[in-house]
């Protein structure tokens, strides 16, 4: 039972990823929001961490932007109603103006099962840097 | 019983960055490696994930650079023989010729409790950047 569970678990966050990636395509904030702890902290180099509120300002001002993400799952470890992942990601931005931006990888992520059962992200260490522009 | 153990765990972890932080400065390599996980993964932006190996030779090389670190650690979360960690740090290099470079910027790291009872660094996300040359 234990190891069913963990696999219930582990593709319980494998899709999350997905509807991330999915919701970020779409331009979806109230999806993303939905899919992160209120408490959520985020992570990238070079600024203070930020939370909800502040993601959800981002997102506003990037609502032009059309996000596209694709991810490479390296390990998940589940630890009761937390676990961690480690993600490799590639996302291209592509603004109005035709100009595209292309990140890649490696995102560490804390994740917690909230009360509903629902897996949502708590901490999130983001290390993407631009490829290339053009 | 339980609160006792995790102010425990959560010291003990707290002790291992001071060791860390020491060590890295003595450039006590063999005392770094003591304090990691044999699977260590350690991320930063721009380049592979790398392992302990990697780590040695890297701090073989720069066995002449002083490295000096403070910390101020966010937060600690203790899951069982695992634990989430989420620091600050400050670092100054400094090497033979006097060429000074401070980093700075947060950290996420994933600690495992071994089977001695001791905690070791498992997984390290490290967000930090330059912050000026001199």
């Amino acid at each position: 039972m234990i190891g069913t569970t963990a696999r219930t678990d582990e593709q319980a966050i494998r899709d999350l990823v997905d509807e991330w990636l999915d919701a970020s395509k779409a331009g979806d904030t109230a999806k993303m929001l939905h899919l992160m702890a209120d408490d959520v902290i985020f992570m990238v180099p070079g600024q203070e961490p930020f939370g909800k509120e502040a993601f959800k300002a981002m997102s506003d001002k990037m609502n032009s932007t059309l996000i596209e993400g694709t991810s490479d799952i390296q390990e998940i470890k589940i630890l009761d109603d937390w676990a961690w992942m480690r993600n490799h990601l590639k996302v291209t931005t592509t603004e109005p103006s035709g100009k595209r931006i292309q990140h890649s990888g490696y995102v560490l992520t804390i994740l917690r099962k909230s009360a509903d059962g629902r897996w949502v992200i708590a901490r999130d260490a983001n290390l993407l840097t631009p490829k290339s522009e053009a």
